[in-house]
């Protein structure tokens, strides 16, 4: 398929692999990424009050700001396992980390699919063994470790950019339990600029709540959800506001495939709320449109149902907007169709017009909601059948 | 179908109707209830900052404590229809009143449907004209009533009882847009028991607690929602404490009804939060699993993937619960399937029979979240394709 992204590009000093080790049936499941040296490293992770043991993990590992590998399994999340999924994400990095000859504290572990069965422990150590061999820097190394991360993603996703003589590669997955409420699903980047691990948090913080903490899918919570950044300075210094910017761009596009790629979806959503009176007004307003199952159910029907816009409005109880300074346009290119909520002239409101524009794979929705100066950007998906067909029978 | 819940009753003084006036092709869709004799009542509505044109002129007219007649149209909602829609529900008040000979102040209109569409007014008052000739007290001019008010219901809905010499009837539609954060859908109660507005407004307050602010079928939340009662007091005093827990039970019925009858769904799931350390924690982790759109589509595939509870518990943010403390509870009957979170010894977990009793059409299930003295119990249903055919499409 056609990706609408820039094309992938290798990052000095890391290299990757992605190989079936057996978790699943045949498709790749087992994902490392190693840089020749220690690196920076930020992460931040999901809110979940119950996080998986990689998580549990990966905090400790990256508290120092020091990484230098990162391993991955897909199909189970090591989530809900006690003690022993505590161990078991230990012992990943452990092993990892001999195979790389490496502490295994410099090692951040990733698992994601299905909670509350214990990963197949043994298979991964045998798999641990054969890490050196298989890395490798090329595009076909860095897809395929793209692909080991998958679980109902269609695609795999990345995003890259050049940032003065540096290059910043990310690498994600997403597909379902996705709702911005902090880092969603696992995306990696790494850099060969030059970055205290305190800029990288910093810089991080900001790009997360740009992009990832933009986009929701279900309005679920994963319990695994990591974004982490490794940066090893092969590459030197680099301005650090361009790179902030840059690494923004990609984030935002890789956010923006998580969400198109959201589990049954067959439309991108980007919703913009203007007017606002202040940020969190305009957040809270955004996210409870964005994630209303009857906004969704609509959109997926091109359906011109724009009460459905009025009523996800007034539910976010601690902001109310007066019916006559909402509007809500739909748009595509420098065509506007604007509904005036208050005012009930049904000839102002081309509904035809409204549905044919719903009927385009990306959709563009601003919805006004006063004369205040604080807006907001949040990027979801319909809601189909699809996604009940995914869900209904996961485990099964 | 079966209907598990009493008969229709009858009530003292009170007449109704239901018909078809145009608004929809052809089945019924304009509803009345009449008293021969001026009642106390009392009301809640919806929380949505954004209310129908008819909460607003109802609002007003039960603001005294006193009504004769509810009129009702179902297939458009009047909601996000300024001045002009307030104008239109004076006038189904007006014309209500006029056709009763009573004030107009006596008469709570409703309209349940479509939002941004003006009422076929024209229509209306022509079928105003014809009210007394139509209405009636026999129980089949009440389940006609029950079918005119319907939207997406699948059923009317309905259920009576006894206290003393006086008899409770509630008749409802519900269906979709449901959330319990307040008075959720059209609920109409009606009693010829002997009380001041002042005692329902308080017994209606506790009693849409335990029973409309329990259920929830898609976390959207209506602009029309309406529970309101009506007491003629024709059968004289009750015991007030009697009438509370008979009222209690009627209005449990009706709101369990139309979870079950929710947009799309299969089975009725029956979710008790306990052990928790406060009634609000109670109450926000049962509606966190209650909505989830994961845990919902699990249960309609009978998939048992309790994983999916555990994220929803932990996507509480403000309530924390160790994983040590959490057991999910699969109940039929006496049979109880217990998951301890964190204890990870697959054979303890017997999945398949899960499963087996998660085919069942109402479901039963306990959440324990700690040794707290707190628990809440909520009612929801499965997200299914159903609910996304009957969505995508909706006006058009």
């Amino acid at each position: 398929m056609a990706m609408d992204y820039p094309s992938l590009r290798s990052v000095s000093g890391f290299s990757w692999l992605g190989i079936n080790l057996g978790i699943k049936d045949e498709s790749l499941d087992f994902g490392v990424i190693a840089s020749e040296c220690e690196c920076s490293a930020a992460g931040v992770f999901t809110l979940n009050n119950l996080p998986g043991a990689p998580v549990i993990v990966g905090r400790e590992n990256i508290e120092n700001g020091r990484l230098q590998a990162i391993v991955v399994n897909s199909k189970i999340a090591n989530v809900a396992t006690g003690k022993t999924g505590i161990e078991d994400a230990k012992n990943m990095c452990l092993w990892t980390g001999e195979a790389l000859e490496i502490a295994p504290e410099l090692v951040l572990p990733s698992s994601t699919g299905v909670i509350g069965q214990r990963l197949p422990i043994k298979t991964i150590h045998e798999g641990c063994k054969s890490i050196t061999e298989q890395l490798g820097s090329s595009t076909e190394h860095i897809e395929k470790f793209a692909r080991a991360i998958m679980t109902t993603d269609t695609h795999p996703k990345w995003s890259s950019c050049r940032v003065g003589n540096a290059t910043i590669l990310g690498v994600a997955k997403g597909a379902g339990m996705i709702e911005p409420n902090m880092a969603t699903m696992l995306s990696y980047f790494v850099t060969d600029a030059k970055l205290s691990s305190e800029e990288l948090r910093a810089i991080l913080y900001r790009v997360v709540n740009k992009s990832f903490n933009r986009i929701s899918i279900d309005s679920d919570t994963s319990t695994s959800d990591t974004v982490v950044i490794l940066a090893n300075g092969l590459a030197g210094r680099v301005d650090t506001e361009e790179f902030e910017a840059a690494f923004t761009k990609s984030a935002m596009q890789l956010a923006k495939e998580i969400a198109r790629d959201g589990e049954g979806a067959t439309k991108l959503i980007e919703l913009t709320v203007s007017g606002a009176k202040s940020q969190p007004m305009a957040l809270q307003i955004a996210k409870s449109i964005i994630n209303s199952p009857l906004v969704k159910t609509a959109i997926h029907g091109a359906d011109p149902n724009w009460g459905r816009f009025v009523m996800a409005v007034g539910k976010v109880f601690e902001y109310p907007v007066p019916l006559a300074d909402l509007s809500i346009h739909f748009k595509k290119g420098t065509q506007i169709l604007t509904v005036n909520a208050e005012s009930l002239d049904a000839g102002e409101v081309d509904l035809e017009a409204i549905s044919a524009l719903l009927q385009n794979q990306e959709i563009f929705i601003e919805v006004v909601v006063g004369s205040g100066n604080f807006s907001e950007t949040v990027w979801g998906c319909d809601l189909t059948k699809g996604y009940i067909e995914e869900n209904a029978f996961y485990t099964t």
